[in-house]
Order: structure tokens, then sequence, then C-alpha cells
């Protein structure tokens, strides 16, 4: 029956150690997920931790916790899983240990649906700190020839949702510079925790704004959806080998389930 | 409501003016669509056509009816349409003119699933005389450093449905070949009219085989969804500026409806 | 004898259902052709057509009769055809189908031409919305690294020819801006309708200015020079495979000549 | 006049300090140029020189006549000159210093050539060693994804043109491999010396053979005309800015004319 | 004074909580090293690790300590440390936070060598499961062009320094191959486990073979050295800042050193 | 002995007819050179030339000498040889025929330094005349991707020594400007000439600051050293096979060691 196979079940893990945005993301999964999709978001415990990711050695820090929450939804039946930071930490290493888990990250999701709707795309990031990672991600994306521009917000991530009529001024405003100057025909947020004003911009500017949280989310229900109804899980040849089973044993790896706060509905 | 927001209506488009496969692929969509969506599988009426596009100059001959079945779909509320041909064809000039449309194929929609689920991947063909064209989509879609290898089954359009048998095993042999030889991670049918194969040879290879028909269908579902839930429609600024509705009246253009043939569902 | 190898016959290919621009244009081939070049100037006969290809939704208007047109050509003995557009629409569809006559386009030619007199050139077009497809048309052509900017005269097609003071000023105050602001080399007029202009630029700004009506048709005629002394005709294998006669007589494709309307001389 | 304007002067350079060449070269030319062409066949009188250019340090003791060949060119009024050896040796330095007139190499032409009648291409080259050198001029000149392959026919530049059937046979059997093996749709011969065989070998294979001479040579004797009508010569702002005329005096550079031998017609 | 100058001081970081190799290793740099540089080879203390990093699921669990490591490095007043690892793990984020501390990799760093030495090289994996990962690093240091071929020694990491006589000749059985089929002109080892064995492969073979442990260290004593006299430490703007010393410890981040076991000589 | 394997001998070549700079750059080496090292600073010995490489046909007349002064090089028992100019001169030329003596250029060394300190930099240049070639070297070093810009002095070659007030002051200023508004990370001097100031730019700026005279000495120095230790000299087979001996004696090619003025210490 159609309504079982898309009976599916999503991961959106905060991949950091601190559980403010557990609350407010998971009031907008609820608003926008299909009926029979389970979602639980989550975050992880950690005895210490960045509050944002806008450093690399912030995400080296995180990585393990990425890998292991990979692993860990396979364990539990969760089909697809969404690490919610736009620099798509740890994409590929979790998607390697993730077995039936198809895992999903903001950036190359975003791209994707952009794909769909423009030519060209700018990106509105919080600071130039993050232009050049994010640069190498749009290229390992094979989008950067439709790359308008990254066009910066000059906020930090804690500052996001701090103010929102700061932070809706500020993106009205670089957007509105990105399609006028740099000729972009799209707009992607380029941070989670940009989520919440892609709506009212949109309206504002009059094209599409793709949303960091809301499109990889409806990713991740639509690829479970596509891995329940026709097997589509993780390749698992060549590059996409994981490890051994009784190597991990060996070795004492991922042998508990890592430590996440978080809640389900 | 949600249910309301993912009543979704979408068209299948069979860009040729043969009916043939406008029941069996109707069947397929049936079966697979989600129960609020609706679709309509339609060909082309034309005077004279090919009943493949395996040339470049039959697709040429069809790019008026898909373009004009673009703008149709916008102007009849369907929220996404499919051009069923691997090639892709008139893509991006039915882009330009569908309105609030978004406009799908199999190609570009194919590689965002696989970019999902392996690293490399190969595509198989029917005939070399097909590589050429559908390795600039390949690049043009960011994804060549990714292609593992092109894979011939020598078989023309038209004979995909005549003997499954034959077919089957052509595909199976190929893909494993590809597997095997060219270290591909996953396998993608490089025809709309290699349906009704991918399951089976998937249980039987063991890496993900996705489908031509099935992947532009469900990714046109899922961009429905889309924009009916977040209003992300086509970009209409810059490149992708449709051509005005009175320059087209006065040079008569698009002022009727395309004659198209099929069924609703 | 030299002389019957270079009596050449070219068709100039006005790629719309207007017939405006036949006159004007065959004037200024034939003061610009080899004594022994025969030339023929045609448009489409259509019942209805826009009088310019601004918009990627009118060209696929075009390739119908575009690639109706090589094929004809071919029939006729004609050598080498030109389409007279500088997006090159349908320039791959119809070589397809050419048989033995070269198919050529304005893009590619003028390209050709700058890639002998300098480093880096500038383009100019009409409008902004025309940058992204011919930037497509530029990567395609191996030639992106030695492109130095776009330049927008902000005028459409149809002015070009309508007041000469106007477009003159404006080409040559954007050539002016190609060279100083953004290191051009080399001027390319991006559209075949701002013929007329190039000498008296060239004559003011310096650099090379290569016109994209003068380009293609001497490569033309300089191709089917080639063609007449050293056979060297399209290549038809794998992907250059034209389809066989009898399938186009099965599905009653080409079977009767297009409709044009010209002059010859 | 047309006549007058076409009335070109051509130089064709063999960059070594060797004649052998000069009377082959010259008849093939003779019989290829149209009547009011005029041509001169020369090569550098050295005191010591390689008889071939197969090694890059042998191109280095050459690059001094081949430009001061250029120089000289423009003094004495020819219109195109072709650096005779498929490495296009020293080209962007003779290019530089050419004054008004035009410098063309066999490699950059035959690959003009091909682009217009084949979508992929091989070239056949003597030995090995050539491949690296060569594959960068294909990628500098933008045509590397449309490079089928290279394909050696194992013989040394001096010995092509010794024994013909010899020659004939292994381009045959080369060209043979380059189309049925690698999917090429159009032969390059990839050394000037390999000329008088492309015609048998074109219609015994069936697709374009280019050859290394006659192509350079028609591209040239094209752009001369070009330039003679429409006053396109190489640009000499930015990149292509000479070094200037005093201070070659102050040095003593190029005061003289280069030792030049061969013959007019 | 020179020689203070270049008394420098060089960490090799094992990136695992294995400490097997930390002995050899030590006795191989102490055998190269110039006299007044001062080494350490550490591994990573560990609850649980590994003992190769053949996943980059393991790889994610390590970027933690490579970090960590990296900045200690820095508050230890190392000058130069390598990660010693060929996939180059964590090379950006060790980057990023090892303040005055040049972080060096052995596959850029063997790419760096080769570059000087040939034109194409190979490198000899262990596994082809390793190849896809390796080969998005030599594209991200710009050298995918340069690459003629991976090679499969079929043999995991652990097994390298088992029996020497088998490793080498299997070594030896593939860069012959590199060499002979691919047309390698040098041959990288693609596994810092692979040491021991350049040098008779290298008589053997007859072109230069990289070794993975030599190359990197003998570039960080030279950096180490250019650090020293002229003052080029990494640079600490735009994407090379590091995050503020304040909100580390306010996160409580590499408040305490990593634990590291090793020996310094 | 270690301090006999790092007891090698250097070649610093201005590839120039002008003695100048010798006395000047030997000071320099002679004060950043290891104790051991020994160095010889030439120029070549030319009856007539330029005094600096601004122009591409200036560098074809030193092509020669650059050339014959790698074999001599050779001959001699040079461990390496720098060619001391940043368009990198001849380069591949050189390193065919150096035998055992690799052969260092001021681009790909400064690009090696700067691609362990930065993701991203500027290169200060004399004159926008040089930005095109330079891009072309930047782009077959693999780096383009990672070029913020050029940025140009307005000055040239000769003038870079005469008032170094001057000098800095446009040094300072442009290196100021590529951080702050082109968002380099790192600053290379695009000429050797422009030695004597990164030391004081570097400490004004507070970003690396690589020299073209001492990171392509000091890694000669590392190369020479690798050599020695490694056994890691120049591969000679496939595109960097040599012109055999018997052909130089043959041709009278190389017979004669070149003339070189200059001092050793």
């Amino acid at each position: 029956m159609q309504e079982d196979q898309d009976a599916v079940r999503l991961r959106w893990l905060n991949p950091i150690g601190f559980h403010t945005y557990n609350q407010p993301i998971a009031e907008l999964l609820e608003s926008i997920k299909q009926p029979a999709t389970e979602v639980e978001v989550v975050s992880l415990e950690l005895a210490a931790s960045p509050s944002h990711l806008e450093y690399r050695s912030y995400e080296a820090l995180m990585s393990q916790g990425i890998v292991a929450s990979a692993r860990d939804a396979d364990q539990r039946g969760v089909d697809a899983m969404v690490i919610g930071c736009f620099y798509d930490p740890a994409l590929e290493d979790a998607r390697e240990i993730s077995g039936a888990t198809t895992v999903v990250a903001p950036c190359q999701a975003c791209l994707g649906v952009v794909a769909q709707l423009a030519n060209r795309f700018s990106i509105l990031v919080g600071r130039h700190k993050w232009v050049e990672q994010m640069q190498e991600r749009v290229r390992a994306y094979g989008m950067s020839d439709r790359l308008a521009s990254f066009r910066s917000l000059e906020m930090g991530v804690d500052e996001f949702q701090q103010d929102h009529a700061v932070t809706r001024a500020r993106i009205l405003e670089e957007a509105y510079r990105a399609v006028k100057q740099d000729r972009a025909e799209a707009i992607v947020l380029g941070c989670t925790l940009e989520f919440g004003f892609f709506q009212e911009v949109q309206r504002e500017i009059g094209v599409p704004v793709i949303d960091a949280v809301v499109a990889p989310f409806k990713l991740a229900e639509h690829l479970a959806q596509l891995k329940r109804r026709f097997g589509w899980t993780p390749s698992r040849v060549w590059s996409c080998e994981p490890p051994p089973e009784q190597e991990l044993q060996r070795f004492g790896l991922f042998q508990a389930p890592p430590a996440l706060r978080g809640r389900r509905f």
C-alpha cells in the first residue's frame, strides 16, 4: 500500500552539542512534513561543544558524533538523516557508514532545488570566512559555473535568531543586491539558522529563496520514500564500501550508540 | 492543510507524436504516485512524427511541441511537467516559458538521485550514437567527474519493450560489466523506455539502479509539493525571463493550446 | 582547375519567418563574396513567427525549419550553410542531417577568428537576458578562459537597424568600456543584426571588431572551398550518424522541401 | 575590387635549419593556393640545426628564428605566416611581434577545421613522446573534451617521407583503430611531414582526415583575405602589446632581417 | 646565524591510536633529518582506535585528535607538523588552528615533488576503495591532468610491513605496469606504510619513486626553515581565520593538551 | 654522512644577457643558503639582449641560452638550477635536457609555498601586459581556483630596484588592496626583481608575502638535497625523454658550453 511505503522515518541532526535549536526546528519540521512521516530532531550530547560550526576546527570536533549518528540511524531504522549544517560537515564520512540510511545535507540539497528553478544563484552566508570552504562544496557538486556570488550578511550563526527584524532586513538587503548587481536568479540561504525568513524575502524580492532547513528536510523525506518504494539505498561497493563489522568490533568502534538528545513526533 | 498542499497536478509528456507508450507509462505512474497526486500522461498529436528521438534532428522536430506543452501546462494549472526522454530535449527552452510550472527531465533527475547514493555511476544507453550528446548533458549538470562509463546495450529505443527477456538480459550484462570493469557504484538506465526492469536488475547486481521514468516522475511530484507549500516556482528574471505576452500575441505564437493525446488519473 | 573548385554554393539562412533582413544581408554578402561564389539568402515561410530569437522558446519554434533547411541544402548541392543567429540555434541538430553540407554558425565562427587575433575578447550583446545562454556556447567552444566580459547594449534585436547613429554610439561606448575596463583585446558583435558597424567601430577603438555576419559567411565560403578541393565534408559516423533514409520515409519526415523565401546571386 | 583584396601574400616557415622540405611543400602549396595568392616557402639559415623538432629543447633553439621571421614577415608585407610544425612552436611569441601579419599554426588550424566537421577526433602522432606536449595544446585550444585519442605511428619525423607505402600503411592502420576502438569521428595528422596521404586515407576510412599542411595554409590564406578586406589584423593592446621600437633599437634586437632560404611563387 | 635558523622542530603525527609504527618511522626520520632538526614522532592516545584509516568513517574519528595535535604543536613551539596519512585527513581543519605551525600532509607533499620531476605520474594505492577519495585530493591540488593512473596493490594498510618481500614484489609489479601501460613517468607510493621500498623500486624501474614518509617529512623541514628565516607562517585572515581564543575558553574546547604518545630525537 | 649529502651545488640563471643583477642576487643568495651549499649566479653572454623579459618575443630570444645552460648545469655537476624569471621561461624545454639536474622556476616555486600557507593569494605584477601569460602558468600549475587577483604595480622590471622607497610604497599599496578588496590571504611578488621588499611588506600587511628569488632558490636547495639523498632526479621516460646524444652530435647541437658570466660562492 502506498501509505505504508510513504510512512518514512527521518532524523534531523543538529551536529553540535547545543540543544537550543532542537525545539524551533522540530516545530518547523512538524509543520511541513507529510502526515505519515515520523521525525526526530536530535543534537549531540557532548562534554564540551561549540554552539556553531563557523570554523573548520569546530567541524572536526563534531565529525565523530556525525558518523556515529549516521550508523545509529541505520540501526534504528531511520530511512534518511539530515546533517543540519550548510557546510555539509562529514557528509561523505557519514554516508560511508550509514548502511541503508540515506544521508542528506543542506548545501547539496539546496543546490539540487535551485538547479530546477534557475540558471544562476547567489548564496547568502554569515561571514566572508565561510566562503572559501563553501565554494569547494559548490564546486564538488558541479555547480560553480552557475554561482552568481556569495554575499555576506556579516552576522555570526548565533545572531540569526536573536533579533528577527535585523536578520530579515539584512537578508532582504543582500538578496536584493545579489539579484540586481550580481544577476542572481535565485537565492540560497547559506546557513540552517537563517530559517524562518525565506517566504517573506521571496515575496519581497520576487525570485525563489531556498531555505537551508526546508530543502534538505523535504529532500530527505523524498529520498526516504524512494528508498521504501524502490529500494534506492546507498551503494555499498567500491568507494562506498563500509568498514567490516568484525573489524569495528575488534577495534571497539561504534559499539555503543551515540549520546543524542532531542524529540520525536 | 497538508493534504491539500500535496494534492499536486503533474503532466508526463511523451515528446513524440506516437501514443503507444502512454498506456504502459500511465499504469506505471499510477502505481507509484502519492494518493492525492493527479497525473496526465500525454503525447503530441502530429501529422508526422518519429517513434523515438535517437537523432538530434528528430528532437529538433519535437521542440515546438515540447515548449507549447510547457506553456499549456502552466495555463492548465499543472504544477510540474516531465519531458519524457533521457536526452532532456528542449528542457531549457520549455523552462523559459513554463510560467509557474516546474519542468523536469529524466537525465537531470536521475543524476540528482544518484548523487545522493553513490560516488560514481554508469549510464546504460541503447547505442553508442547517443553517448556524445548525453555526455554534454552530464557535463552541464556538473557530474562528469563522477561518470564511470557509458555502456551500450546495442538496442534501439523501439526494441526495449519488445522482448522483455532479451532486454533484461542485456541490461543485466552491461550493468554487471559497469560495476566490475568500470567500477560503477550505481547504474542509471539511459532511456525512459528501459522502464520495467530496474528492480530486478538492482536485486541481481546489488547496487542502486535508477529508472528513467520513476526518478523524474517522483522528482516532479516532490517539486510540485515544494511549489505548493513553499512557493518555489521557476525564477523569471534575467536569463529566466519569458517572452512578453503582448509580443506572443503580436506574433501569433502559442495562441492556441497544443494538440495532445493521453489520459488522466 | 582551381576556379572550378572554388565555385562554391552557399546558403545564408535567416532562421525566422520574417523576410525583412534578407535584402540588406544579401547586399552585404554580395559585396564580400569571392567572384565565383554563389549565394542564396533565405528565411523561413511560416504561418506565425517571431521577428527575432531573443528567447529560447522562440528558437525552439524555429529548430524544425533550421534542420529541414540543412537537409534541403544538401539535396540542392549547397556546399555550406550559415544559421544566421548568434545563439547558433539548432546547430548540432542541423549538422546531423546536413549530408555533405557543412553547417556554420556565427558565435562559433566569430570565436574562431578572434582566437587567431587576440588572447581575450568581449562580446557585445543586446540584453543581459542573452548572456547565460551565450556563455554556455562560449564554454562549449572551449573559449571561456579567454572571455573578458559580456557587455549589454540594452537594445532589442529589432532596434539595431532602426537608428544607425544610436546603435553605433552604443556599440562604441560599450566596446570602449570592454577594452578599457575589462581589458578586452578584441570585440565580438553578439548579434547578426549588429551588422554594418564593425569597420567604423574598429577604426575608432583600435582593436579587431568581429562582425557576426561577415565572419560566419566568409568561414562558410572557406569551408565550402575546403570541401570542394579536399573532400572535407561532415563526418557521418558515431555521434554524427544521420537518421536512415528509410526511417525518414516510414515516419514521413523531411519528405517535402521546406518553404523558404529569399534571393540568389 | 575583390580580386585585389584577395591578392594576399603568405609565408610558410619551416622552422628548422634544414631545407629539404621546402621544395615538396612549395609544390603542394602551389597546387592548392588561390590564383591571386603569392606564397613563399622558407626555412631558417642556421649554423647548426636539428632536422626535426621532436624534442622541446630543439624547439627552444628555433624560437629565436621563428619570432624574427614573424617580425620580418610584417616588414615585408606578408599578410599571414604559418609556423610549419604541429607543436605550434613559439606561436604566442611570434604573434606578439608580428605587427599586422596574422600568424597561424597547424595544430590550432586543424582543430579549427575538425570542430566544424565532427564532435570527436583523434590525432596521429609519430611517437608517444609527443603526446603530453600536444595534449597541452589541445587543452589550451579548448578541445580536450572532444579528443578521442592520440595514436602513435611509431615513426620519427624524418621517416614519414622516406617510404610512402610504409607511412600510408601505418596511417591507415592507426586511423582505422582510432575510428573503430576510440570512436573518433575524424582524424588529424599530427605532423606537417605526414603530408601527401590524407586524401587516400580519407577515401579508405570514410571520415574526414585533416592534413597538417593543407589546413593551416588554407586558414592563413583565409585570414589574410579577412585582413585585407575587413582590417582584421592582430590586436595590439594589453597582452598583445609588442615591444616598443625604440627599446628594440636600444637593445639591438631584430635590427637585421633573419637569414631565410626558400622560394616564392 | 644560519645554523640557528635551521634548528627547526618538527612533529610527525601518526593520526591513529596505535603506536606500532612510531618506532620504525622515528628510525627512518632520524636517518634523513638535517643535524640541527629536532623531531618528535607521536600517535594519539585513544580509548579505541582503528589501526589504519582505510575508511572515511575511521578518519572522522581521528579528526578531533588531529586538530588538537595541530593546536598543541603551535603551543609547544613546533615549526611544522606532518599528518602521517596519504588521505591528508583533516588537513584543512588542522591548518586553521595551527597558529604559527605549518601543517603538511603526504599526498600534497608527494605531488609537489613529482611536479618538479615528471609530467605524468601514477599513484600506487592499497585497494581500489581508496581511489575515489584520493582522486578528489589530486583534483583539489590541481594535478588531475597529470595523473596517469591509480594502481592497486590489493593489500591492506596493515599488510605492507608484514612480509617485505611480498610488498616489494607487488610494488615493483604495479610500478612497472604503470610505466609501461599507463605511461607514467614517476611513481608515488600512496600510503605512508609503503615506506622502506622506494629506493629499491626506483633503481629497478628507472623512474623517480616518491615515498609518502620521506617527501612530507623533508617538506616539513624545508617549510620550517622557511618559517624561521623568512617569517613564512600560515596566513590568518579570511578563510584562514582561527576561532577566537575567548570563544574556545567559553566553549571549553582545546583547553587541555591532547594525549599523545611517542618519542623525540 | 648527512653533511655530505646536503653539500649541494646550485645555479641561479638570470636568463638575460645583462649582468647588472648578478651581484645583488648573489649577495642575497649567499645570505640565505645553507652552509654547505655552493652557488653560482650567472647570466648569459650575448651579443645583444634585452635587460628584462616583459615581452614574449624577448623570452623567445633567451630560450636557446636557457636550455643550453640547463644541459651545461648537468655536465658540470650542478644539482639544481633556477631560471630566474617569474614567467618561468623555457622551463619545460630546459627540464627535458637537464639530465640529472632539477630545474626550478619562480612562479611554480612560489605557488608551491603559498599552497602550504593560504587558500587564496594574489600576484603583484609590474604591468597588466604580464597577466594573461602568467594566468596560463597559474592554470597549468593547477592553482587558478585559488587565485584571488593579479594586481599591477604599473612599473617596468627595470624600475623595481631604482628607487626602493617608491617600489616599497607601490607594493604595500597593492598588497593592501589585494588583501582588503580581493580577499587575498597571501601575496606573491610576481617578478624576481621585486626582491628585497618582502619582509617589510609582510610585517606591515600581516599575511605571508612570498619572494620570487627566495622561494625558488630555497626550493632548488631542497630539491637538490632530495636528489643527493634519495636519488630523486628528473624522469627520463615518455614525455621526459631527452634527445639522443648521437643525434646532438650529428646536428652539432649543444657541443660547446654556453657563454655564461657570473660568480660562485
